[in-house]
């Protein structure tokens, strides 16, 4: 797919020319109270660095796919105050502020892991630097943005994976938030999902559609003569074509596939299970299917399935796996946990010292470390200062005998993007690639710890702290 | 709060007045196709009835809180197809499919549950009539917001009897997508909560604002010399005042509360902890600031607080929690489970009948029955058509023995709103108030079944089906 963003009607999107609708007030209270307070005692102006990281995955999860810097690449530059924006913000902050805002633009630098980017705990996966002012009040629209959409990309990414190469369609829009549900679409195709049934999604990031039929269709063929399963199939056929899906299960699944290929004959498209064992419905109704004369029939199954019930149905005849609940809400994650945290202050690195939440200092870079064949050892993360080469040095490899990737790229310069804008597909071709790289045990479903350890690294050179 | 809505830049939203954007793509391709193949065949005219209902709660919920009406009162308005949506939908639909969708306005009928209500496995909270064509198109619309509001209303409550009449602060808008955020704020506020760090949900709701501060703003004041915590404290009441929320765990807890009293003296707002073991801390802190003479200090604990950690705070001296990441994602369930069926075709009940997924047909309507001190006894769907009382009898209540209320009530007719909008705050009096009506082990946290039994009746007066 190409990158496709239209003037869109709803949300905040724009072409990238004209300004989109603010999303100035996407952001928590406390951070213009922080402003106010900074603004006013003199410390506004500091140079400072935040940095995006995870602390953990969520439980048992190998890794996470860092998901959502093209979206936010679009609502950044919303970050306007306009006239109803300070009309809200009037209301608690004092006049200095409120001006300070009407003039806001970010005007700092950010770094990050490009979009589609594999990250471990620790992964220093956004930089943002500037003013205290200027940056942060940008923390909560960014942490919305990569803790929703990577969420959404990690949990789909391992659905990707025990599907083991055949077609998912995402399909889950109604089991989240309307606009959340158009993010979880763009999430899941980078993740590897082949296609959404969300039309905005479709519109607004150029996803391919997909749909089938739902039982309400078949229902409705119902007369005073009772249910009329054929007329139903046979109305999809005339208006779809003999290349759709047929949903079989609404009354009796045998009965409905005998009817779909007596309606459509062979060449139908396929048929979709969307109750019952699955598994054991998909090899009665492959068999059926063969015995009627037609093998190219596919089966699209659906209803409930997450990661482990697509990896249970890898040895069943499914073809196309339709995803809903479990994707949208990340599969018992629905959050990454990312957390946005000032690092540096006038290019002294600190760190918070309270209990539980143990932050390192400073600004920082990584590397991923590969064995020639690719595969990943571990992620060197070192003060930004130093060079890569001085860190993979000091973490005791050879370079001759590994591969080493830096990781973060320049995204922004003087708050303007530096980076071009990528294409989903090219997004979703380095999901692929990191799962590739991932070690064997970095890819299956048990619960562990993550598969790429993350290590800091201090190279004596780098005149960073320790 | 009263009813406040703006014209606000984002989101589908408008005055009431003029139409906000569209929101007819925010939808699935297959009602799209459905309705191509009903227009195609002659059945898109059919009178029909959709149906709102969870066929279950959450594992172990006692009860689920409505939300999401409010919204879908402003969202429905805008499903309109304009140019932009028709030249996506052009893509894979005829053109009188186009055609029609290009005329579509919703013209039928539509009761419910008022928002706040409770409900249960079954419950029909909402009732959406009309011809198939107009109906089908609405299905994802309506569940995801209702299920996306309705999860976190739900989690929200329990939490809000945990914490029982103690302050609470939503603040989890960075842990969510940007607009679901603002739909959360909302939904928790319904649920109880008292105010929001969101300021889009300020703004777009009247919901009250709160906010403290981030470690961020005391790690700002680091200089050559080490951290100055005083300062920092310094520069937030000059800036805020004297009534302000210090956060006391930066770095050692006992050190911040006697700076954040010395440099506040005792008149100090309160003070926050977010990490450690905030139980015993609250405690140490109450003590400490009792000593220092600060009695009306109030403390502010968050992290990582969820229904069970609140509850299990209730002993502790703590006034206000701060509740993020739990809320926004419905602290285990994100979402409500609702689904949207078509129960009726021309009169005539229609149910799938393939595993697994039941629905009883036909149009519904339903009663909570209470015990004269008002504590629910159970609810009471019958076919939409009976007589209420003729229900209560069926079910083998004397009706002077018990109260009756009927929960749905029209808010659509024709197309066109019937109930006048409700303030948040009335919505949220509801939630409160059938919280009160639940039996004891309702608002109980542990796992079990429903609060309250849904039992289908059917009067023999009705005209019904059984």
């Amino acid at each position: 797919m190409a990158h496709v963003l239209h003037v869109g009607a709803l949300g905040a999107y724009s072409d990238g020319v004209s300004p989109g609708p603010s999303t100035a007030l996407l952001t928590d209270q406390y951070e213009l109270t922080m402003l106010s307070a900074a603004l006013r005692d003199g410390t506004a102006d500091t140079p400072c660095t935040f940095e995006v990281f995870a602390r953990s995955l969520p439980p048992g999860r190998r890794y996470g796919v860092l998901a959502g810097l093209g979206r936010l690449a679009h609502l950044l530059p919303g970050f306007r105050f306009g006239e109803p924006e300070l009309e809200v913000v009037s209301r608690f902050l004092d006049d200095t502020t409120v001006q300070w805002l009407s003039e806001y633009r970010f005007g700092g630098d950010i770094d990050g892991y490009p979009e589609g980017e594999l990250y471990f705990p620790g992964s220093p996966v956004l930089s943002v630097r500037g003013t205290f002012a200027e940056c942060v009040v940008l923390e909560t629209l960014v942490l919305s943005v990569f803790n929703h959409d990577s969420a959404i990309a990690s949990a789909a990414a391992r659905m990707v994976g025990a599907a083991a190469g055949r077609t998912m369609i995402e399909m889950g829009s109604r089991r989240t938030h309307e606009d959340a549900a158009v993010a979880a679409s763009r999430a899941a195709y980078i993740a590897g999902f082949d296609s959404t049934s969300n039309l905005e999604a479709v519109r607004r990031w150029g996803i391919p559609g997909a749909g089938t039929s739902a039982h309400a269709f078949t229902l409705l063929h119902t007369g005073p003569g009772g249910p009329d399963e054929a007329a139903a199939f046979r109305s999809q056929i005339e208006a779809l074509g003999v290349s759709t899906t047929l949903l079989v299960d609404t009354y009796d699944i045998t009965a409905g596939v005998r009817t779909a290929i007596e309606v459509a004959g062979p060449e139908l498209g396929g048929v979709r299970i969307d109750s019952g064992d699955v598994g054991v419905l998909a090899r009665q109704v492959r068999d059926q299917l063969d015995e009627l004369g037609a093998p190219g029939t596919r089966i699209v199954v659906s209803g409930d399935l997450d990661e482990y019930a697509i990896a249970a149905l890898r040895a069943e005849p499914v073809d196309v796996y339709g995803v809903g609940t479990s994707v949208v809400v990340g599969s018992g994650a629905p959050t990454a946990g990312m957390v946005y945290k000032l690092v540096e202050v006038d290019g002294i690195p600190v760190e918070k010292r309270s209990a539980h939440k143990t932050t390192r200092g400073g600004s920082k870079s990584a590397v991923r470390v590969a064995r020639p064949t690719g595969t990943f050892v571990e992620e060197l993360v070192f003060p930004a200062g130093a060079d890569p080469d001085d860190a993979v040095a000091a973490a005791g490899h050879d370079a001759a005998d590994v591969l080493v990737r830096t990781l973060p790229v320049p995204l922004v310069r003087g708050g303007d993007a530096v980076a071009p804008p990528e294409s989903l597909d090219a997004v979703r071709a380095r999901v692929a690639a990191g799962r590739i790289g991932l070690p064997w045990e970095g890819l299956t479903l048990s619960h562990g710890d993550p598969a790429v350890p993350v290590r800091f690294v201090s190279p004596p050179t780098s005149g960073g702290h320790s």
